[in-house]
């Protein structure tokens, strides 16, 4: 039995998760970030930056399917889609499976990271080579700057607000993507978690309502971030996320999910007690569930 | 800073957690495990049988709040209650929350766990004077033959079915516990992770569908559990989780609630596609949302 470990701290140093590693597969330091790929023998490949777990390979299609098609079905018509971040090409895969799309930007800021998921993540990276999908590598802050483009969906597929993500956390990068969406387009993004992260969220959330109408919070489990419940921002500039899904639609579409589905997707967007009396005053009301 | 920590790993000892802990409150040997409580720097106090997490301070209340209001709001009047287990007193304590009850007993069989949590987790034994709580030291499988009480709500809090937990995941067991249920009785059991206890939780799914004519499943995530997502069975001989949860009673009850409420009741029992499809002959249809 091997006896390597890649374990992950948090940041004062007081919990930890580890996964027993039975090869290092690729490990390079970029201008951004360390860039490490181990093979565990619980989740499969693991992708890490600075030794904090992007994605596994036992879990990724949880958060993919969440940070995807949540946006992605209650758009009636999604066309054009912007990911910023997302190196991994998890994110491009889901988005690449609707026949709506026409084209998909994938920003990626750190080229090492692409380097890596092609050659040691095909799960995620398969539709890297599809002629759909335009990879960039640049940084999202300055591509929102100076494009020119309309999306229909925005996803800010980003890692923690610390290294090369930290100004996608930040009024003027959503400024620009408000200008960038179209006329019912929605910007979803990855949102932390609400035991360890609870302020991030708060100002996430405060920055989005100060620019859309509608601002929610959904939630999802990985089994490889800390504490496992997490969360993406939904911020639309009309789509409501529960009564704008359509079940036909959603029937009609007839993907395979291994995760998603119409009664989860209204379900993530329920919330404890605790995140409806935190978030209270930045969230949108939702519509009451009837049977 | 101190450098004790406490490690969960896996059966396979190829997964861990890991916990920096600050003292060694309590430790010992009983006739069915080793109990330890220790002080953790991010979670509070920490329980612990035979290495194995059961509750700690921060987020004993999602898991209390979850197993018992699904079935104390689903059921329109539980007076009698029955927790086989729940040693550290945290489901009583949400029990006893309700004036509908007139009675709960609580069978542990472990006097250690009773006495560990009564000295260092207040938090959750605070219930235990409680002169409507009758605590019983004794095997909840002999409890269930001998006994000759009805319950509204019976609940399963039990531990993972390893060591003495083990025989009850067993279709005696719950044939017992059939006929002590009254007409509308639920009982709801701690039912493992569908990541990491697929095949658990397949066995537990069919003894109950063998004998009730509804069995469901929800889900909840705790910070402490491995990957985070878990869930419970629900299993009654009459009433539908969602079509019989009244949100008038939910109001009227007035408590108020950490992590339950209505909506994140009926949230709870959509599952993602792979738990769906996997389940699927064992859990009763459910009613469609409608907005």
């Amino acid at each position: 039995m091997s006896e390597t470990w890649f374990e992950e701290l948090d940041a004062e140093q007081n919990l930890g998760m580890k996964f027993r590693t039975t090869e290092h597969l690729f490990s390079k330091k970029s201008p951004f970030q360390q860039v490490d790929i181990y093979n565990t023998v619980t989740h499969g490949r693991l992708l890490a930056h600075d030794g904090l777990i992007m994605v596994t390979e036992k879990d990724e299609f949880i958060y993919h399917d969440m940070i995807t098609h949540v946006p992605m079905m209650t758009h009636p018509n999604p066309e054009k889609v912007l990911i910023i971040g997302g190196g991994d090409g998890g994110t491009a895969r889901e988005v690449l499976r609707y026949k709506s799309v026409k084209k998909c930007v994938m920003v990626e800021i750190d080229p090492v990271v692409i380097e890596a998921s092609r050659e040691w993540l095909p799960q995620t990276s398969c539709q890297f080579n599809n002629p759909k999908l335009e990879i960039l590598v640049a940084d999202g802050v300055d591509f929102m700057k100076t494009s020119k483009e309309t999306f229909d969906v925005i996803i800010v597929d980003s890692s923690d607000p610390i290294g090369p993500a930290t100004p996608l956390f930040n009024i003027d990068f959503y400024k620009d993507i408000y200008a960038r969406l179209s006329e019912n387009g929605i910007v979803v993004s990855q949102c932390e978690s609400p035991y360890y992260h609870k302020a991030m969220q708060k100002t996430l959330l405060g920055i989005l309502k100060e620019l859309f109408p509608r601002v929610h919070l959904y939630t999802y489990t990985n089994l490889s971030y800390p504490g496992g419940y997490w969360a993406f921002s939904f911020a639309s500039k009309t789509l409501c996320p529960l009564k704008d899904l359509n079940p036909e639609r959603v029937k009609k579409e007839n993907l395979d999910f291994q995760y998603y589905n119409e009664n989860l997707h209204w379900g993530a967007f329920q919330l404890p007690s605790f995140m409806q009396k935190e978030y209270k005053n930045l969230l949108t009301p939702l519509p009451q569930v009837r049977f």
